[in-house]
């Protein structure tokens, strides 16, 4: 059983994260929570969203988050953009990366944005053609790979057809999200394999959610399968939108915790990053949800 | 990567869990509980301590628990017996199972038993023989087989040798327990490929804590490594006593979900744990500490 000996996390907190909490949080904590994830050495940051803040207020402020930033060479920064004037904000707020959003269920594409998985496609065909022009890094996410609140089960041949058709709009990295958080390692295995076959394993990403315990296990299974990027949320922020008061995004705490035992190189200091996880939970009002970070930070309080 | 059909849970909240808990649980609550699981499908519940109660007074009622439990065919109730006048109480309130504990870590055995390892074993023995004699069925307890809170590093070998000792006694089962909740799953899957070696893994149990976070990824990497059996608590009833505030026991649902996925048969329903766990957690005065626990009860309350 080999497993890749560099992992790429890609930190989501301050955007997939902060947007999923009820309240706003001001930019310049905004920014200091990107400039202490760069400095415990992400390469890679979600960093802000450019969309309307009439749906999304949480992030209306993503131009002045962008310029208040200290940028650390080697870090990509990533802004969502589901439009051209997304895209046209996101570049001149100087992203390293634009992210579009897909589904792998149809329900759920119909419910959430209107229109077939097809249709939501090719709305992102402009961006993607611009992000090209543009020389900026495309990523693709595709969400509800792995379950649905609406349908249920979501086929794999579903999850590797939107990889297929976002690989053909120029994504240089493709994420699985089990949005959701109700995959288990025996399906995320498969579902990895499945998509390795139509996408170079080097550009898939897995997105997990421990709304029911499994982001850990669905990780190593996914480890095992190849795949070496992973998102994650520091403290976890975020929660879980289908499921109120349940756990949402992994916490980067618990991912490090594990790839360092492991063996797995990952470039970021795990001390930094459970300081900076009681930082921000501070500023949330509650602890972390991190478990290797609730006990890393008790060990320092008590030694034994 | 093939996985066990089946797996026995133990479930261990009425001992393990409520033995770390602050407060004294009621003797007819205990009871209700041991019922509760044992019609939930549970084929193996720790169900009492035969200790002395100025050591652990919450286990003071453990024959008032044995003889008001309702007997399920099929199911193993095992006890913790220390010694010899432990044993005989146990024998006396119909115990099928008991229960000895070692440690692989000397610094552990010293602290908290005040003998070496070898000691401690060498006193196990004529409670092994009376179980023999008994013909009740034997369990070893190894702690600290993957970390301890005064020595850090346990190595290999040692829990290989107290697992070879315990067979020697006559324990018909061996549990590899990580006390501390701190390792990682290569660390798992080589101490258990090791201790396959001197004992049938058959015979061998993982008891996994999740204060780090890693317990389901860990027993991820323990079937992987062809263990079929594996503690865990209702509710991760039971904290750590070497972190403050921190999770202890791997909750029950968690793993339960995790095995359903993996379409592994354990003939216990889902369901019925997680209605159990939210009324013990309602005696204890708080929320259970199980992601998928909670998740499952959230759905049934506000259906997608």
């Amino acid at each position: 059983m080999s497993l890749p000996s560099r992992v790429k996390i890609v930190e989501v907190a301050p955007r997939d994260g902060l947007q999923n909490e009820k309240q706003f949080i001001p930019t310049e904590v905004k920014i200091e929570l990107i400039d202490r994830l760069s400095r415990a050495g992400f390469a890679n940051i979600e960093a802000a969203s450019f969309v309307s803040p009439k749906w999304v207020p949480q992030m209306a402020d993503g131009t002045e988050v962008m310029n208040g930033i200290q940028r650390r060479p080697g870090t990509i920064y990533s802004v969502l953009t589901p439009n051209l004037r997304g895209f046209e904000a996101a570049l001149a707020a100087g992203a390293d990366e634009v992210v579009v959003f897909g589904s792998a269920s149809e329900a759920f594409s119909q419910r959430n944005i209107n229109c077939s998985i097809a249709e939501s496609l090719a709305r992102f065909e402009p961006v993607a053609q611009a992000a090209k022009a543009a020389k900026l890094r495309l990523r693709g996410s595709i969400s509800c790979a792995l379950g649905c609140p609406y349908q249920g089960e979501v086929p794999i041949a579903s999850v590797v057809d939107v990889a297929r058709r976002m690989l053909a709009l120029g994504c240089d990295e493709i994420d699985i999200a089990d949005t959701i958080g109700v995959a288990t390692p025996g399906r995320v295995g498969a579902v990895m394999r499945a998509v390795s076959e139509a996408v170079d394993p080097a550009r898939l990403a897995g997105h997990f959610h421990d709304t029911y315990g499994q982001a850990l296990a669905n990780i190593l299974a996914a480890l095992q399968a190849g795949i070496s990027i992973f998102h994650s949320s520091v403290a976890g922020i975020g929660g879980c939108p289908y499921a109120k008061g349940a756990t949402g995004n992994v916490a980067t705490e618990d991912v490090l915790y594990m790839l360092n035992g492991l063996g797995i190189d990952t470039g970021i200091e795990l001390d930094a990053v459970v300081e900076t996880g009681q930082w921000i939970s501070g500023h949330l009002g509650r602890k972390p949800s991190s478990r290797a970070g609730n006990a890393l930070a008790a060990r320092k309080e008590q030694p034994a």
